[in-house]
């Protein structure tokens, strides 16, 4: 019963497909969930922040295989991070920035045998890391995927606020905007400031709000989250991935 | 072999895969179908449609999640319903409405230690309906995760039409209309109005008719569907979910 | 251990999830996996690279099925194919283009006792299709499902470029061209030309290329295709599918 994730940027169509062909040709039996694959295309900010509120779901002994991958075809390192029961695989470009901290083994992935006999210039999600997943569920071991890495892993910035300064990292489909400030922010005398608008309004719940107000809440993954009842919060302030923002605590 | 079947207005994402890691941290070895995350966002009557058509597909055993729950973190209650030996799991807000009337049992989702441990204030789908979801499909009896609901399910209004007053429930990924009035509705006589729009053509299948032309048929889904061979009768009418319709019949 | 993979223009929602229903009812236990459900309406021709892209990826002994079917309630036939200890089964009209030259066998879909007890008019996905390949991956026979297909199977134009003349197959979701010529044809003298447009530049990856410069690359497909780095080649260039285009060789 091994459980492998996958999350990319890829759409939920040929490529994942192709992927899950691989690991089902080495490792029938696998049992799939899609994490995402509606990143948007390169953005490894927002596939850490998903990675970060997903993995702690997915049962201990799952397979969590993150691809978004700008860097694909150049010398850029791959890596298998062992965190809390888990095995996460991805490029080492910082999609796994919220795990190195208590990941319990890095090792860098190098060991072709494993991969497939044709290795292309731009999709190593089906031809290194599809591979590496199904050996890895298949029970192999981290060293059998190459050796501890010596490294420092790539980290992606803007993950968590500094200080008041912040960030959009993710829209979901409501139009809710997860920022990067931590959901313990959100108190009365919060006051989040971006682009032409600023959200002072805070609820536990969004039918607390009157519809088409935006406010602060402390979202489902533990970030502070803006949101519109019966909106989209996105629309409403003219926010996406990546806005800048500043939080203050009215005195 | 456990099925559960998760529809939700989440979009295939984060929220859906959540869901599916905390089922499978219970019940291993779970078979997921995902019915559709595409619900327009708190349409309850569009998720109560997709249920009727979808259910009766699904297979006798399975469990069968729907979070449309625009009220989430309020008092709304929560329901487990048993109907044509599937299970079906839902907030009480009228997701279910096409049950109600042939459910051999309705119980309210009570039993708190059923929930994961922190349950957030705007995510049940993954803190309260999937753990009680793995623990029915796991075999669990309705009585454990709470007693018989006592009082009169909430029911959406406008599944069906009522007369001639009907309206747009869903729109297919073709732009077909699909529209509360019954397949059986479509006769030579039927004359379907809108806004700025009446359609009379009829037709059984999409290549009887002049690409271009909106016609009338009777869906597998059990409805008057309004379709436009090799294009979308969304677009050419201008119609979309909850369009008022009036179906004439013509003497 | 059965897979059976899906792939239509049906959207990833309620149609999709009605046929893994079916097929769940006759056999529980299958893995499926989604191949692309993001097809334009009725274009077969998409759906045939797709399929060609994908199947050898599947495993040997699954049931890829592949639901394109504008002609869905006409006369047109639907065939099994076994093509490379793979199961393929679709309606006779292209879908399967890249199989025919070397299956190993073709049958016509006939035994109606296979079907569903009522067959609707535009949903031969679930009525049919779904069923006829739980049959399939449950270990029935080509010949349980009807007889050996005596005619010439229908064959969408376009697939492969003849000589300079070819087009665009597909746009993935970096907006990703991919054509209808041959990844080894991109050459350093390649050259290929569509509407308001040139592209000659040519790299093996995408980190190579400057940002926001059109490229032409070997796909990991094995086809030729137009990439932008850091953006979508459909926007940049305004091609989509069916686009033709013009591939020349400078001296």
């Amino acid at each position: 019963m091994s459980v492998i994730t996958l999350t990319t940027d890829f759409g939920p169509g040929e490529y994942v497909a192709q992927m899950k062909g691989v690991i089902l040709s080495l490792l029938p039996g696998t049992t799939f969930v899609d994490g995402s694959h509606e990143i948007r295309p390169g953005d490894v900010l927002e596939a850490a922040y998903l990675m970060e509120v997903m993995v702690p779901a997915f049962p201990p002994g799952s397979v969590n295989v993150v691809v978004v991958d700008p860097g694909v075809g150049t010398g850029r390192k791959a890596l298998v991070v062992r965190y809390a029961e888990r095995t996460l695989v991805a490029p080492d470009n910082g999609c796994l920035t919220a795990f190195f901290d208590e990941a319990t083994a890095v090792h860098e992935i190098t060991e072709e045998s494993l991969f497939l006999p044709e290795v292309s210039a731009t999709f190593h999600g089906r031809d290194i890391f599809a591979p590496v997943a199904a050996y890895l569920a298949g029970g192999g071991t981290l060293t059998g995927v190459g050796p501890e890495f010596s490294g420092e892993p790539v980290r992606v910035e803007g993950l968590h606020a500094e200080g008041e300064h912040g960030r959009v990292l993710h829209v979901d489909r409501f139009g809710n905007l997860v920022t990067s400030f931590p959901g313990q922010s959100v108190t009365d005398r919060a006051r989040l400031e971006g682009p032409q608008g600023i959200v002072e309004r805070t609820a536990r719940t969004f039918s607390e709000v009157e519809p088409g107000l935006a406010f602060l809440y402390a979202g489902s993954g533990g970030r502070l989250e803006v949101g519109v009842s019966g909106g989209s919060a996105a629309k409403h302030l003219g926010w996406g991935p990546g806005t800048e923002l500043r939080l203050r605590s009215d005195a």
